[in-house]
């Protein structure tokens, strides 16, 4: 007789392989209309779980491994406590390990992982990750792996991502609308897909106003971070007299440029036009409150630990899984530190 | 991942389990020859040793174990970072585990770090942790074991700490010195020692200057955030039109009471004094400049690794380890919200 998969019942009642699988398990986060209908679809199509999925289902560990570059920064703190969070709701323990940005110990931790037996790993790449041949060796290993926000663009793995490109062209496009001609960018590591992103959405929005692009108004973040932005907000003033806008990388490094700018009784936004990215709650408290870009860190965490868990499941279950890639909506958000036209 | 065991890779080549055994730990009493085919083959295969067996050979993982309550506030996360510089120096990684603030998931996670087999545990008391019977588990089966900042006192383990009490009563004291007199505080949540001992640190520097202990001025904490602070500063100051002084838990609850008093047009320090716990950098980019208690959560970091290296090390070499505790110096950082004097 044919086996009857659970993507067979998923389809048939047009619900996902994770809810069928759940149902049958009786998880309590599916509703008992669901659980019924597909045990009863299961018992009617005579449904049993093939060997190989119940000898894997034995060698379970029950924990999936987290890779971030840092913890300090809120965004990494937030998508980590939301991973947590839905792992727990669904049985899981989460190993976090930290790169400290650095490739050498990021292999080191994709080993330990390994060699941990984890169900699965979700992961944010190092600054130092300029290829993806040590992501290869998880993805041949066909063990359920997903990434989010700092991203190998080209592996063959589930990612939750947003548009940078998109999201920071609306950031200095915004710049521009209140009147802004000069404006720098403090950016990112040069290896990380996400910051060379928002690097090419400056140039794109200066392009499209026809805004000559400036090699000398783009100043390079190593640790990116408050300090960074301070520093550089130095350099900006010092050698562009004529700056009228800052777009930052992030909120950590546009807070930095604040409180260089408020140090030196720079008007902002009248003088400078300032804008960051990440939406960190903090940008609201300083005086002026920070333009931003809000990065849905929670719901980036939430996403990510549903694709892996939908993949772990398919890999017990013994299906196909074929990665999937969720981008998620970003906003403009405007505060004092660029609301010119309302001053 | 189906696993690949020796036993396969010795039928596979006709040789003995043992013979594939030596030959992947390159015994010399067998021929390159062996040697080059099992290694080839367990490539092929991708044979991982299992952690228990890589364990029962090295009898060390040189892998430890950190539980903290969360990972958001900047306090854990600088702990985090000094702790896994320390532990890379030394060749060690670093499982982090995140508890939610919650006991149960805190009693999970020693059991799975035990389980993975880490050398040591360092770990940091959830809010819910009111007893120490699961830390006794840690204790009595004889793992390397540190505590920092939130402890059990009664724990016969290594201590990473501060003075909390006298920290406290110094930043209270400091706000009489201003002038304060009706004094609130935001304390912690109610079972960590920490918080409890802030609050008798309160409590001391009121009866020492013969300020009468009102309880109706004491507002407790269950998150510790930025909203709660924000929010205790509304009640105190509509149930309190004298209030003239403000001490919080820690920043980030402070950052809240800033941003409520500003919004208000509450003179700081003028009308309200406000001192919190910590020294986060943000303290200092705040209008105005958070007055607080600088707490060495590097150098807290530093200690608790090298404690836990130093026990690991005795117990390794089979010698008897009496655990420590060292106490970190803390001072009063007097900035311009409770800078009164000098206005």
């Amino acid at each position: 007789m044919k086996d009857i998969t659970l993507k067979e019942i998923a389809s048939k009642l047009g619900i996902s392989i994770t809810t069928v699988s759940k149902a049958l398990k009786n998880y309590h986060d599916v509703s008992d209309k669901t659980k019924n209908a597909v045990v009863a679809l299961a018992k009617e199509l005579q449904y049993t779980p093939n060997s190989f999925a119940v000898n894997l289902r034995t060698k379970e560990s029950k924990t999936i491994g987290l890779i971030v570059p840092e913890l300090v920064h809120h965004f990494f703190s937030n998508v980590v406590n939301a991973i947590i969070d839905e792992a727990e709701k669904n049985g899981y323990l989460v190993i976090i390990l930290q790169s400290n940005e650095s490739l050498a110990l990021e292999k080191k931790q994709i080993e330990l992982l390994i060699n941990k037996r984890v169900d699965g790993i979700i992961m944010s790449l190092s600054n130092e990750s300029n290829n993806d041949a040590h992501i290869r060796e998880i993805v041949d290993r066909k063990i359920p792996f997903v990434m989010f926000d700092k991203i190998a663009k080209l592996s063959k793995c589930s990612k939750v991502i947003i548009n940078d490109q998109s999201a920071a062209f609306n950031a200095v496009q915004h710049l521009i609308d209140v009147g802004c001609k000069r404006i720098a960018h403090i950016r990112g590591p040069i290896n990380p897909q996400n910051s060379v992103d928002r690097y090419i959405g400056y140039k794109k929005a200066l392009e499209k106003n026809n805004i000559p692009f400036d090699s000398t108004l783009v100043y390079t973040c190593e640790k990116v971070n408050f300090e960074e932005g301070k520093y550089f907000a130095e350099q900006i003033i010092n050698e562009h007299a004529d700056i009228d806008g800052i777009f930052a990388i992030t909120d950590l490094v546009a807070v930095g440029v604040l409180a260089y700018l408020n140090e030196k009784k720079i008007n902002i936004p009248a003088q400078v036009a300032v804008i960051g990215f990440s939406n960190w709650f903090m940008s609201q408290v300083l005086t002026p409150k920070l333009s931003t870009v809000d990065q849905p860190s929670r719901e980036m965490g939430i996403e990510s630990f549903n694709l892996l868990l939908e993949e772990m499941t398919c890999y017990k279950e013994g299906l196909v899984f074929t990665p999937k890639t969720i981008e998620l909506k970003t906003r403009t958000i405007i505060r004092e530190s660029s609301m010119r036209k309302l001053m």
